[in-house]
């Protein structure tokens, strides 16, 4: 590690922790001078152990080195827990910085908060970047998703070292500017709202073949890691293949981890969100549902034994069970993704951050925990026609969900039968059928608003609002 | 109408739209004279031309004349839009009132609104109550359910009052003292959230009897109405009855009206909330969901033609449909009142409102939007054990639940077979069996994000926390 003498540091980071940590050897890694800050020396000395020869580091705990170590107009990126931490932060930086200046806040911050500090700080001509960053700590170090969002022409300082840190596809760097104000965290929240709805789907999957279809481990671990060699290849399959290999002693130690599965609220915005803006994201909701009933343990047991079903036994060939699972895990995985693509879209409109989600759907494909393979016929749908509202009205994909949806029914009806609860499938479904159903029975609903409270509807026959007096 | 020389009307109300004044004549019909306060002299008139001989009713525009007609310490009722005219309707009272005298927001004001005014006027020694009044503007004028929160002791004097207003069960009153704060506004929400639900199951109920077993409008009428005189007894499946007998010269009314549904906002609270309380509340969820959906018309008829499937011909006989049905309604209806009063619970702790859920399935009886046969078990199941968490845990709910859950996987089989599209029903159920399950797959959740975020894990062999270096 050595020290650049003329102060003349190229991007600077606050918050040292292991994110914080591993970013900054990434960018030293990419030829970059980085200084670092944290109030905490411990964190100084335990990067200086992992700094390598040639890397250009600086640490320091005094905000005013910090400062005076950057290059102007300096690049300043965040890595504090989400609240107040961030509002600290920007306080202290904020009477030592120039018209200019260039602050990142590198957490999953809430995009309210992050639309709130934007225009503080334009006020005072210093152009702030909500990023979203995905691939958990070893992305951070190796190579991860970065979502920024902001002021377009600011990011031009940002571009090279952005670009040399993240993650590659085929070359092309998983970076791109997103969008205005806080389209960076936007893109991010809804990336974890699908995350949220895949973790649910793989585990649904992986429940109907243990708990249904009588599989063990070993071949439930074979059959996904043969899945993800073709369509359905993706980090979270992949993960998911490598977590059922590992044994303690002769236990799977997935059998010995607790059903009490937690959250850290991502997929609750994404889901509270998607409802004021009136998107339907059905799959991510049930997520979210699955996660919360998950902590109702207690009651949970003492319903097991008053609630009881006896199941229809499924007498079919393994091979003919996995070849529909793998139909149905590739269906409700694309109809998660365009719950949370329409969720982009119209938040795109309703908040002006004017996304184009060719570029989300290509910075997704690699380096974030959403990477699949199926991000690269999403990008392809949206660089086919820009103005797609939903992902289900591309023709290449509607006929992967058209050849596939036959395999849900059936396993669904195997589930039904069994009293197996598969949230996120039956989400999935029921948003295809509804999609796709050139009349719902809203009609319903409609008159009896105006039954009761007189809340008037429209009609198929001609303009206006009408009102009936039902009684 | 004849005018209390005294000035000593024993209740105000501030607002004469329809709600108001038909509240208003209300309390008069029982005897007590009422005072009225809007700005507009139209609305003075129009009440002034309803009023009838013997009623004690002032009208004015004027705040003064309104505040110093009232008896003390006074009770004024806001019956204005939620949001910015409470406020306004507040400061223009405030100067004009005394300590003791009490405001109570009868309109549907979101839960923490209430909160914070409560706050701010009790530090004035001012009483002020957030009230859910259900039951449309009918049941303002013949009797409402009303649903009081705030403060216990300020109540006695609004009580006389109430219970003599409001609808009678079995000659009890549909109003009493709920809970503390904003427990009023947060009752009436769920409430909304829970006929939210109802609704969108009735809808689906309707779809299946048409589009899938091909029922006219008028056996589905009859049936509906046939249903209504047993245990699906229920305002909301009467009126439906209803409604479906209105025609226009030969054609249904319902078959004129537009699907596109609109929504008012207290459903989404209620979903919305319930997620940040970790309450999984997945019918309200598809509810909202679903109205949102209708709204997607371009989209749909486009998807139509895209996404197709050939269903598969149900072939039995129409009574052992309608048999089926019946038991379906009645399985998903009860899984929604589970589902909010789930949520109430849980409210009632994080919020300390101290509800008695005994109570407030007791105000649900009657005068209310979600009134139902059904509340009456509802109450008993409280009755006989006030702790319960969730009534799908009471012996006799759990057993209408395990005589009629057959049915709803037979017909769900049907509707998945043949594309119909029925959110609620598919998330009542899911619901039912993940709350009966045991264990959930969620335990490879946690190890995913033990992988890639680093997130930890417990175990059930032993206490701690746990992470695993997975790769």
């Amino acid at each position: 590690m050595s020290i650049d003498k003329n102060n003349n540091y190229d991007f600077g980071i606050v918050g040292l922790g292991v994110m914080g940590r591993n970013l900054l050897l990434n960018i030293a890694d990419n030829g970059f001078a980085v200084a670092g800050l944290d109030l905490d020396p411990q964190k100084a000395e335990s990067l200086e152990a992992e700094a390598s020869e040639g890397h250009r580091i600086k640490v320091t705990t005094q905000v005013e080195e910090f400062i005076g170590a950057l290059q102007q107009p300096r690049a300043i990126m965040l890595l504090v827990p989400a609240g107040k931490p961030v509002d600290m932060a920007i306080a202290s930086l904020v009477p030592l910085l120039n018209k200019g200046d260039i602050i990142i806040d590198g957490g999953n911050t809430y995009f309210a908060d992050t639309d709130r500090r934007f225009n503080e700080l334009s006020v005072m001509g210093i152009h702030f970047f909500g990023m979203g960053i995905s691939g958990g700590e070893s992305g951070a170090r190796r190579g991860p998703s970065l979502m920024p969002g902001g002021d377009r022409k600011a990011y031009e300082r940002l571009r090279p070292i952005f670009e040399a840190v993240s993650a590659k596809v085929i070359g092309e760097p998983c970076v791109e500017f997103l969008g205005n104000g806080s389209a960076g965290n936007y893109v991010k929240m809804v990336h974890n709202g699908i995350e949220y709805g895949i973790m649910q789907l793989i585990a649904e999957t992986y429940d109907l073949m243990k708990r249904l279809y009588g599989f063990d481990t070993q071949t439930i671990q074979q059959t996904f890691e043969e899945w993800n060699k073709g369509e359905l290849n993706s980090f979270l399959l992949e993960i998911t293949a490598q977590i059922l290999k590992k044994k303690e002693g002769d236990q799977y130690l997935v059998d010995l981890i607790s059903d009490w599965a937690r959250s850290k609220g991502t997929g609750k915005w994404t889901s509270q969100n998607a409802m004021d803006l009136q998107v339907p994201v059905p799959v991510i909701d049930a997520a979210v549902n699955m996660r919360d009933m998950s902590k109702y343990k207690p009651e949970r047991l003492e319903a097991a034994k008053l609630l009881q079903w006896d199941g229809q036994a499924v007498d079919l060939p393994a091979a003919t069970l996995i070849s529909r699972l793998k139909n149905v895990l590739y269906f409700v995985i694309i109809t998660t993704y365009a719950q949370g693509l329409a969720q982009l879209t119209v938040a795109s409109e309703s908040y002006s951050y004017e996304l184009d989600l060719q570029v989300v759907t290509k910075v997704w494909r690699g380096g974030c925990i959403i990477r699949a393979a199926l991000l690269e016929d999403f990008r392809k749908a949206y660089a086919a026609n820009p103005d797609l509202r939903n992902i289900l009205l591309d023709s290449t994909i509607a006929q992967k969900l058209l050849s596939t949806q036959a395999s849900l029914r059936e396993v669904l009806k195997d589930a039904i039968a069994n009293g197996i609860p598969v949230s996120g499938y039956v989400n999935a479904l029921s948003y295809f059928d509804a999609y796709r159903s050139e009349k719902l029975p809203t009609n319903i609903i409609q008159a009896q608003r105006d039954y009761f409270g007189a809340h008037t509807y429209e009609r198929i026959d001609r303009e206006g609002i009408f009102h009936t007096l039902w009684d």
